[in-house]
């Protein structure tokens, strides 16, 4: 059996922020981009895929937190890895230097994070198998093997996340197959980014209800008449059997978001998500009271398994996001479906960015086939973005996920990609700073002319500067 | 005015694992670190000085992450900074892109608190003060404008800290009279290590109690029988009037830790510390109502002001800590200084490590002066390891921290003991490789040494490893 030679990183950027794609009321300016993790084996055709996503900037913090971990996993036998994804997920998050940076945590955490998902996708791969596929074989033991319950057992114990997987057990066939024929239901956040136009927003929101999808999500937070000018569009745009999400990416404090949640009352909100800070268990709860009915959601940005066990505990939520890249990787993901199927409360993945689709679908996949049992009120984030750069991208065919059949968690970015957008050398950078350095050499003269013309017309740099801000 | 002309990274390195110095449940080995900042201006006087306090290995991440902020901060106006130190911090804690690696906790976060320091070490030694003294000296509305009250505002608006802050002031310069007079009181965590034999630790209480310490806290949480043991020595070695507390280091689950510390009862035990995970504020709630009498505390690893915010709105603790190091900074401490006193919950900051008692002593004189006017049932965390190594280094007299007089925020590492122990190519850590390298060497031969007895007594390699787990 193979060993691990090498743990090799890559800061792959992709230039986003561009066109706008991705802008909401806390990010105006994404570079969609991973931080790249490749678990290079004493087999040629043996090679693990993961990766942490960030927005640009620090995505070199976050893969020099990558190679980090390097000491922990060069030289392990690779069956010893794959035999025991417990064991190894462990090895990674309690080690005693490290640990000292997060705990489980922030940029610490999701380079685990990526390094335990490429971990699963060497599994995934010797299996022969989708990720999906490779959980939903195994024993209810073997996937409670799987998971730490340090600061858990007063919300679930091992017993109960057993029981809850046994139920489960003898009907997995019959939800693999429905999965095969059917898929998995998505929703789209495409038309509902902060930085289109109107007419761009109502076009893409008809043309997504067109392709089949009932829940839309549309970002909101910057400004409320704004807010309400574009849901009344909306809404009027598509049916009213379609749902509505809003998303306000942490902008507001508690009581902002009770009372800007409540002036957009009448849209009838699937959900409000990430209404306040995603570290307030207890103001999510203060603004689910302010708000009912609207339904309540957060999850994307939630550290851990201990943050999710709260905001379950305290009532905090209607249904919760999960992440594939933001917390310790398959292992705490499964802990986190478990408490949420412990607790009844629906999941709806976040995904979007780079390749969030291609690996949050696995983990909604598993968790109908062993854990939830359930597809209804339940859906997958979906933005047609950036796939292309994927060996085996998302098929999405009526607004649904058709599962990925080939080995492996869907990780891989074409080589060709991540060479030609490695920052800051990779073709497209170099090509992007030099169009900037044009760019900027004709600003100049651009500049010198507008210049002229304030001064010719009486007016300040500073009013001029007024009208922006 | 001088700008800030470069922003330089060191990763400082102290061997302190070899003697056990600081070992507790959850941290056997630490090598007690510093990701060392240095913002260099265009006057060759005036340097600003910080760090983030880790403990070993990803020290080097922590130093990458500060120096990702250097394009934030490089080319400032010096004064602009120092004038608006609140605008400066949001300027690092709102960077739309880094924002995403936390947001506001873990590695990012902490580099952003130790920049904010640096900007701080600035001020203060423009302003020709230490800096506990430069706050003592803004007006109330200066201090409330250094304070990020976004998802605060549900548990303090700026009106009333604004409030807190003007029922201390016609009073705060008795208090500034009375701390340079009688100082700071100081507690002692240097006799509790695990890693010290019951002869070590008895003697360091004793000596302790001699220098004047009322209160000594030991680390619990790996035997229970040994911690009996352990609190049963400690307790027959000082007088009943001397406080002692206990830390647990994040080791237990909530249970657990109900359990463990009903079985430490009989002990007098002044507070439980870090009983379970740092991000669990519904935990640290459960345990303290299942543990009365017992006070609960922790903070040294609460990541951010939200959280801190929740501790307190759940009442999960009854004192909690402060760390200098681990959120952003200055104004983010003042803001849970400012919290905690409207709680009316005591602070009873941690120190320690390298350079912590440094900083802190800083904070919690500036809370006595400004905020929460009292210096009863507090007390700062002292350990005298690594003092040397700084320039001006905390002073300590009968038990108590003697305020700082040198302008600045006491955080600069002499340029010996850096350079010293830069990692890995200082000269401290190139001859521990040249030892390492020759004990190894006299390993190899005591290991086939002993091999040859295995082989002789008929006892196996594995066998022999068994005795060790």
């Amino acid at each position: 059996m193979p060993t691990i030679l090498a743990l090799d990183t890559f800061d792959v950027r992709f230039p986003t922020s561009r066109d706008l794609d991705g802008s909401d009321a806390m990010n105006p300016d994404p570079d969609y981009s991973a931080a790249y993790v490749r678990l290079v084996t004493s087999d040629p055709q043996l090679t693990g895929h993961g990766f942490v996503f960030t927005i640009g900037r620090g995505n070199d913090v976050q893969t020099a937190a990558i190679a980090a971990l390097s000491y922990l996993v060069v030289g392990r036998d690779v069956q010893d890895v794959v035999d025991d994804l417990g064991g190894f997920s462990r090895s990674l998050t309690s080690d005693s230097q490290l640990r000292w940076l997060g705990p489980e945590k922030g940029v610490i955490h999701m380079a685990i994070g990526a390094v335990v998902n490429a971990a699963w996708d060497l599994a995934a791969r010797i299996a022969g198998k989708p990720v999906w596929r490779l959980i939903s074989d195994m024993t209810p033991q073997q996937i409670v093997d799987l998971i730490d319950f340090r600061y858990l057992t007063d919300a679930l114990t091992p017993a109960e996340a057993l029981e809850i997987l046994q139920r489960a057990e003898p009907t997995r066939q019959t939800r693999i197959d429905d999965l095969l024929e059917r898929g998995y239901p998505a929703y789209t956040t495409s038309p509902g980014w902060l930085g289109y136009s109107d007419e761009k927003m109502v076009g893409l929101l008809q043309q997504a209800v067109e392709d089949g999808y009932r829940i839309i999500k549309m970002k909101v937070g910057l400004h409320l008449e704004d807010d309400r000018r574009r849901l009344g569009l909306a809404r009027a745009a598509v049916d009213p059997g379609v749902r509505i999400a809003v998303d306000a990416n942490q902008r507001w404090g508690v009581d902002e978001a009770i009372e800007w949640m409540n002036a957009l009352g009448q849209f009838d909100i699937a959900w409000i998500e990430e209404p306040t800070s995603p570290d307030d268990v207890l103001g999510h709860a203060a603004i689910r009271a302010g708000i009912t009915p609207i339904p309540v959601s957060t999850g994307e940005h939630t550290q851990n398994r201990v943050v999710f066990k709260q905001l379950l505990q305290a009532g905090s939520v209607d249904l919760i996001q999960i992440d594939a890249a933001r917390v310790g990787g398959v292992n705490e993901n499964l802990a986190i479906l478990l408490l949420a199927a412990k607790f009844g409360v629906p999941v709806y993945p976040h995904a979007g960015g780079v390749g969030l689709c291609e690996l949050v679908q696995h983990l909604a996949m598993a968790d109908y086939v062993a854990i939830s049992t359930s597809m209804d009120d339940r859906a997958i984030e979906f933005v047609d973005h950036l796939h292309e750069h994927f060996v085996t991208p998302t098929v999405i065919r009526r607004a649904r996920y058709l599962p990925p059949t080939d080995p492996g968690f869907s990780a891989e970015i074409k080589p060709a990609s991540r060479v030609d957008h490695l920052f800051p050398d990779g073709a497209v950078w170099r090509e992007l700073a030099t169009l900037d350095a044009a760019a900027a050499a004709g600003d100049t003269a651009g500049d010198a002319a507008a210049e002229d013309d304030r001064v010719r017309s009486g007016r300040s740099i500073e009013q001029e500067s007024g009208v922006h801000s």
